[in-house]
């Protein structure tokens, strides 16, 4: 694992916890183990499924640092994906206010968004994320290989997030994909390695100009308000988070004032990989109510990360009333 | 409360959440809902006591965020002492990954120390502040007429702490809390005013130098190391902090190379506050065994705030094992 890059070089103290879960353990696990093998080492691996994204299964990884009577100086590693990945990050940055954190993402979700920005966090009963923290990972350490041993479903579930990237700041790049999704979803390594790098680099670059979330960071949203009030309407795990934000993502376009062209167009790429293009029938207002729990909320007022074309997003409180009537009616 | 200041400008949102507990409450509550009238405020009251600095309690805090909906541009206000301080602002700092956070302390522990610095967190059932995050107060309210209705036992452990910034960096200050000790704890208002300012001063001081404790800032935890094994050892909420901070300064001190007639006069003003000077007689094996816990270990040695001389202190690993042992036996 790691192709030669040498992870021990980036981990300052003695003590490691790597933290992975049931599915990514057996498979990873011994040769993460390996490359790091002059450092003390304890393992702690959790359920998998965002279900388990809580409070709870946090204060596992939290009852082990503890346990093992770990320092200021050691060092958390997350071995998994988008899961293991938040829950660590935030024990990380929780355990005595904060220790060092690496991620080693091994699903294309987390190569692509969620080890990258320093977000970590769990859910809530009553919302997704809720309750977190902003803790920059020392090194991301991404192996595209480990792609090859992820689930179809969730290999799809990733190329959401890949299709935003290019919705929300680069045509060119939404082009590249349109022409390429099917070497994706084959797992073509060239084309992973390219998707997986782009992605990475408009992330970082969104992210330096903004890395709190005060206004332009949000626009890495397009898709969420709507996809994450999918997944709690339907109860968290149902749809896996790209699923929701697939068709969050064509919700956005509608809402947006835009082309009827460019809707399409961008409908079917999320059509081409396999992704939900509406929202299950969870009904409109259930939906809505749901929505009120975002945190681009302000003042009590809806934000929506919108398109000015593709390639062009802003975040705005102006949108049409109407419309957002509409585009919910899909959920009837 | 307040005398005038306005509170009220330093609040950016509409939304706010006043956190307090059942004892102050009733004594300053209303007051300060009156002085941010234009607002909307939600309150949550907690129960008294470090037993309830826990993440469960500051789950209460949580849930209040979330039910009333509040959107990132909420502010967490913390009406109370160290306890409600240290949640609030834990709280604030993981409610949508940190909302904006203003601490109204109302104890002189808060006053002089918990409320200034960033520091927040729980306790873990293993250790103290185990669990928390560095979250900035946007401001710290002090008004000393709060004091007037303190507990006297309480209004003692405070002074345990404004102690100690004498003894670690301002030997002139010393000699004044010599001179000022029964002023103060006969609640002179002049008196009180000029010990939390010159406390405040120190801390912020220590704090701009090393905001995340990489270094200087530990020297802050003099007498804590000690102290904390103390409240671990006897059941956190049996001592006040500044107690078992009060018992570990003189421990520490003892622990110093310094000569006896130092020791002697730190002693000396820490019986004049009303403090105890030795650690109650949980066992020398115990009390070693949790000072293991603390955050200054680094791989695994055990690193202690000790005095060159009164109003001097350094972090060291390098001490006397044979003395250690020996102040360790007052706990037999």
């Amino acid at each position: 694992m790691g192709g030669g890059f040498d992870i021990s070089t980036h981990i300052t103290g003695m003590d490691c916890l790597i933290v992975s879960n049931e599915t990514v353990a057996p498979l990873y696990m011994d040769a993460l183990l390996a490359s790091i093998s002059d450092r003390s080492i304890e393992t702690v691996i959790l359920p998998d499924g965002e279900a388990w994204k809580t409070v709870e299964t946090m204060g596992l990884v939290l009852d082990k640092l503890i346990a093992a009577g770990s320092g200021r100086d050691t060092t958390v590693i997350a071995l998994g994906g988008g899961v293991v990945g938040d829950i660590s990050g935030f024990a990380a940055a929780c355990y005595m206010r904060g220790v060092a954190f690496i991620q080693v993402p091994t699903t294309l979700l987390a190569q692509v968004d969620s080890s990258v920005g320093g977000k970590t966090g769990v859910n809530h009963v009553q919302g997704k994320n809720l309750i977190g923290a902003f803790h920059q990972p020392h090194i991301v350490l991404i192996d595209t290989d480990t792609l090859m041993t992820l689930p179809q479903r969730e290999l799809k579930a990733g190329l959401a997030e890949v299709i935003k990237y290019g919705a929300i700041v680069d045509g060119e790049f939404l082009r590249w994909l349109e022409q390429n999704m099917p070497a994706l979803l084959a797992r073509q390594p060239k084309a992973l390695a390219y998707a997986v790098q782009r992605s990475c680099e408009i992330k970082a670059d969104v992210v330096a100009e903004d890395e709190k979330e005060t206004g332009r960071r949000a626009i890495l949203n397009f898709g969420h308000t709507f996809g994450h009030a999918i997944e709690y309407c339907l109860g968290y795990g149902e749809w896996l988070h790209g699923e929701g934000v697939a068709a969050g993502m064509v919700m956005a376009a509608e809402l947006s004032d835009i082309d009827a062209a460019d809707v399409a167009r961008l409908r079917a790429l999320i059509d081409a990989a396999g992704l939900p293009t509406s929202p299950p029938k969870v009904g409109a207002k259930k939906l809505l109510a749901a929505m009120g729990r975002d945190k681009k909320v302000q003042r009590k007022q809806l934000r929506f990360v919108l398109l000015n074309a593709l390639g062009d997003a802003i975040v705005t409180a102006d949108y049409d009333q109407r419309r957002l009537t509409r585009v919910l009616e899909a959920a009837n």
